[in-house]
């Protein structure tokens, strides 16, 4: 049995803690049931090895044998190409699930991170650009809720599309931003109670600990 | 063959002309050789039909018999799994494709396109946001920059990622913000000086053109 290596910090401060990206591929591992054990890069100093694993510095990557992928997005379609749990492989699921993956990456994280970021500075909220923010956001969360309104999961059966979009989702979420979305709300909930994700979760939190011991 | 369909908006604005994001889905058929023909869909008045086929009616989907793909990066993710020209098909080299297919998604444009909805509102460059922005879009570009030094494209030979990564810098480049990144800057010229790109933004063009003449 392959046992997947999942490279991850060997610590962050507080804030992040929960929602660094490792989380993800904890999730989709979990989820499949694979084998894979945690390594760990230095946070604080970033060398050349880093970045010739992860050319922007940052985590997580995973290996496979001889085989290094990096973005969290394109290792969980590297698992979903491997695993019928993750990415139905019957060609019109696959086509959703590809579809949805890409949407949660690219039409909605694209808009919630920077909003994430908006409301972690100092800007006045009033400024015309947090007024795009928060009009991009609304807008694409209105379109969400009527897709989930009729479906539990993205492509069918849950995938890595649910992974990614839940994960997006979570970040609105943490800022109190979904209070008027309880269809998007009512699905980070169904998403974040499965087993595989509190244990995802779990783990990263531990893992995290540690780290603090470690400096301590 | 197959006659792949590429559904995009009759009309759009001046603005976005160019950089609609059909654009990415004529290149890569373009690259590939692909048969390939476009459909329109309203751009005024998105219906029930356009949303079924495209949840956030953005545009384009493709069409390949029964089956519909959206979101431009999941499109050139099932065109690169059936065509070598796109994906290379060796697991190492596909590993890294997928990797930067997704990096240029969600790691460059995530920053990218806030970026240049920001500088597109009035707000004030010295706001807190807006510097958090331009430090985070220039970190990403010193790190692609460090990257494309070494290699013309990013998977050993030229492929989705670099249409994706491209396409993305392009919109940097759009706005002048190129000019202390000299290698960025070269590649989104060798890039754009592929006749694939050339026909499908001169195509794009003239679908657009034709949309004037429908409505005068």
């Amino acid at each position: 049995m392959i046992d997947y290596i999942l490279t991850t910090y060997d610590w962050v401060p507080e804030f992040p803690r929960g929602y660094v990206r490792d989380l993800r591929v904890r999730w989709a591992l979990e989820e499949a049931g694979l084998s894979y054990h945690v390594e760990t890069t230095p946070f604080d100093d970033r060398g050349t090895q880093h970045f010739a694993h992860q050319p922007f510095g940052q985590v997580p990557w995973l290996t496979d044998g001889t085989q290094t992928i990096f973005e969290s997005g394109a290792i969980l379609l590297y698992l979903g190409e491997r695993n019928e749990r993750l990415m139905p492989s019957e060609a019109a699921r696959r086509a959703q699930c590809l579809s949805w993956t890409i949407a949660a990456l690219n039409s909605i994280e694209v808009v919630v991170l920077p909003y994430f970021m908006l409301k972690m500075s100092n800007d006045a909220g009033d400024a015309p650009f947090a007024q795009t923010m928060t009009g991009w956001l609304a807008s694409r969360l209105a379109h969400l809720e009527i897709v989930l309104a009729s479906q539990d999961w993205l492509a069918g059966e849950f995938s890595i599309a649910d992974i990614l979009m839940a994960d997006a989702l979570r970040l609105v979420e943490r800022l109190g931003g979904l209070e008027i979305y309880p269809v998007c709300r009512a699905y980070v909930a169904r998403t974040t109670a499965r087993p595989a994700f509190r244990k995802a979760h779990a783990d990263q939190m531990a893992h995290f600990a540690k780290g603090d011991q470690a400096r301590a």
